[in-house]
């Protein structure tokens, strides 16, 4: 049994940028699904922006795991009715990975709950990441430092919520600092966003991002059933309460009545 | 200088409800925000859900210290773009209480990012609240242990993110729990949900639920000036680093553009 | 490769309180030893307070993945030097599960930094676990909630830090709550405190208890190669920077010196 | 009423090394005291390592609100049981700030329970903090991010438990980053560890420092009654259980009887 995942990318500057192109001739979805596939674990596919429903029907979120997403230029261009679905997989139980500029993303906006905004600048300046939690899954096989020659710059403060833990925190030559490895919980889902990956640089062709993301698949991966409707709410009537307790008081709602929404 | 705090009411129930008019005869807002007015550093006012942009147009939320809202019946009625100015509103630095029922309310949902799903049943039981973290400013004057001797019942899962912190935890007589009173920053802003409050029982009459409410507030209050554009990601330019860097590799963005949203 | 898990067992009421014999025979360490063999992927080993150096030589704990602990009556009698030792195997990425009254171990009390007290009560009464975050592995297999019909009461507040994620809060009949399952990280390791277990009910015979400890230790368990000095505070000279400077100002130390301790 | 605050000082560098000695004539217990005071919310005193019991008497504890505590060359020298005693304050509720190289003073181990080391290099490098949660309160009046041109390095991985918040992020000349500014509790008491603060430079003469201390002080301040007995684990019996049981099963424990620690 591998672990299925899912690689959604937005595959938008691979096919208009030249740059971007040279890097990566089969999509950045591709590079990260080929490095994801040498890992004897992990079965990755591709789906991207330009695919119906994006790729993500519910026949392919049922089987996938793990979703990885990478996008940047088009975040407006995904349909909000794939937003909901993917988050109701991620409460129910499937993991998610968020590459780089997928800050933006608009799964990662509303699953955080926060702006999720930053500063940036695109000069190819030196990043070095710096591991924060010692022996850290994510972190596995991996130095307490590495880094990365090009890379655009994000700068705190970032619009997250306080995370569940932090993995990494990056350096940048320019003189700032960034969470780039944050961890979280939404219902039955585990969440991370890894920071590296601007399009004009070769990031995901680098052995460590390539290690920390194939490590990440693993640390998100739930073997738990999916949870059919992780909105439930269902009413516990009195008669099946786990204490005997005898109704008590006025009431707004009949025997077996869904509650408000 | 006294906390300038908005009580947002759905008033539905109050009005079609005998049982709930008798026991909130001016509303349940209005019940909350003259509790909340006892206390001499709090200025309370209400608006409702009736009143044009349900009361919270962007003038209100700019003089709006700390925002508390109840709804049950009509969360779907309340307008998205009164919750994106809400939210904004937190993400700027507004502290917002949410309260009962409002676990399903549009701005919980958007700010947790998390299903906030639960069981729950409507028999009058008895509820004991339990103080989980000592000396918790929004405990403050209050025993270790309280009880409502008719609420309806809320069960785990509760489906929220992990919380800063859990302040209390309810038992119930027919014998289920529930993390009744929890913190989260979103942006600059602070939130605490608190569970009890369910229309057809008088808590929002009882003591130790009004000092919970008001110690609410005044943990929420930042005096800090709210950030006029919470989602902004400014662009540092190459020549405005903070340390001298030369820009390195090819670039996506012109000088001063904009980023991708 | 099976997670090599050691019990460590006080054994002192098995042996002096004949109610305890007669529910844990062999020992309360033997009987959850046994109940962790039953899975493959685990081999677990028992010790005690009565072996030589408590049974945790260095020697041990270095082949120790997860380390089970189990105490009560004799918390004084456990030697300050293996406590130390304890804990720097933690740091080092042992993983690490408390149970029940080993809330007052002193390895406990180390690695929380916090009084680790609680209200109690030995009544036999009824607890009931309600899981409050869904999926989670050490709930592998579990129901939403499960009980046992006669234990010891613990109840909030409970002085342990706040945990990284609450698993398990416990309802009792005398109507307290308490959280059960909580866990944390320190150095390296990974750590689990599980409230279940007074020694005069038979509850480490109970098959979900049994089963939340066996998953507990696969969650716990770090694969990554121990850190060896977990204390080390290495000196980066400024010839050995990862980016050049220059030294200025004048200096306490000398090159090569250790840092204060 | 002004929050009485405390500041001990090691007070031995500053006597033995001149350069020291000329930054900080009266001590940098003083010139933190000094600044302290001039917030007209805070009364300061201070004490040293050279006063009996180090100036930490029950007494002066007591009249304590908030204890800031820096420490260097002389760790080990502090006696255990006024370790004991400051963290029993802290438990009762008394606010703690630790300063620098306080991460590796005794009562801030004790405290967070893990080893609480890092890397470093004393070289006389820029560091520059980022803020990263938006208008903490610790960081109140401050800008995003400030400078110091002069400090001592300290790099991650810090030993030290994943915090309730990160507030500052520290970039560093030579390529590091540290986590600068970061939130605990433990029992009833607020924690706050902060970076800067080498001896040999002059950082507790600059005004952000000393705004992020006065804030700090304030934030850890809890007004409430100081816990008489933090460590306290009381039996409830089975006469005084809030809900009606009955006793069932065999005790440990006759009625009255303390529990084992």
């Amino acid at each position: 049994m591998t672990i299925r995942t899912t690689v959604w990318g937005e595959n938008v500057h691979e096919r208009k940028n030249q740059v971007v192109a040279d890097i990566y001739p089969k999509g950045m979805h591709t590079c990260i699904a080929d490095a994801l596939n040498a890992d004897a674990g992990i079965t990755a596919s591709t789906v991207t922006l330009q695919d119906a429903e994006h790729g993500l029907t519910e026949a392919k979120l049922a089987e996938t795991d793990v979703l990885v997403w990478w996008g940047h230029a088009a975040h407006g261009d995904v349909d909000d009715a794939v937003v909901e679905r993917v988050c109701n997989a991620v409460w129910g139980g499937m993991g998610m990975i968020f590459l780089h500029s997928a800050h933006f993303a608009k799964p990662f906006k509303r699953l955080m709950g926060s702006p999720c905004n930053l500063s940036w600048r695109e000069a190819g300046e030196r990043e070095r990441l710096w591991l924060t939690s010692r022996n850290h899954p994510i972190a596995a096989g991996l130095p307490d430092h590495f880094e990365l020659e090009n890379e655009e710059m994000y700068g705190e403060p970032f619009g997250v919520p306080e995370p569940l833990e932090t993995v990494f925190i990056s350096w940048f030559a320019g003189g700032e600092v960034f969470r780039s490895g944050l961890t979280y919980k939404r219902g039955a889902g585990s969440i991370f966003y890894f920071r590296p990956g601007h399009e004009t640089y070769p990031t995901y062709h680098d052995a460590n991002v390539q290690r920390v993301i194939s490590n990440a698949v693993k640390w998100a991966y739930n073997p738990a059933t999916r949870i059919a409707n992780p909105n439930d709410a269902p009413n516990t009537p009195v008669d099946k309460a786990l204490e005997p307790i005898t109704e008590r008081g006025p009431r707004l709602h009949h025997d077996g009545e869904a509650g408000y929404r």
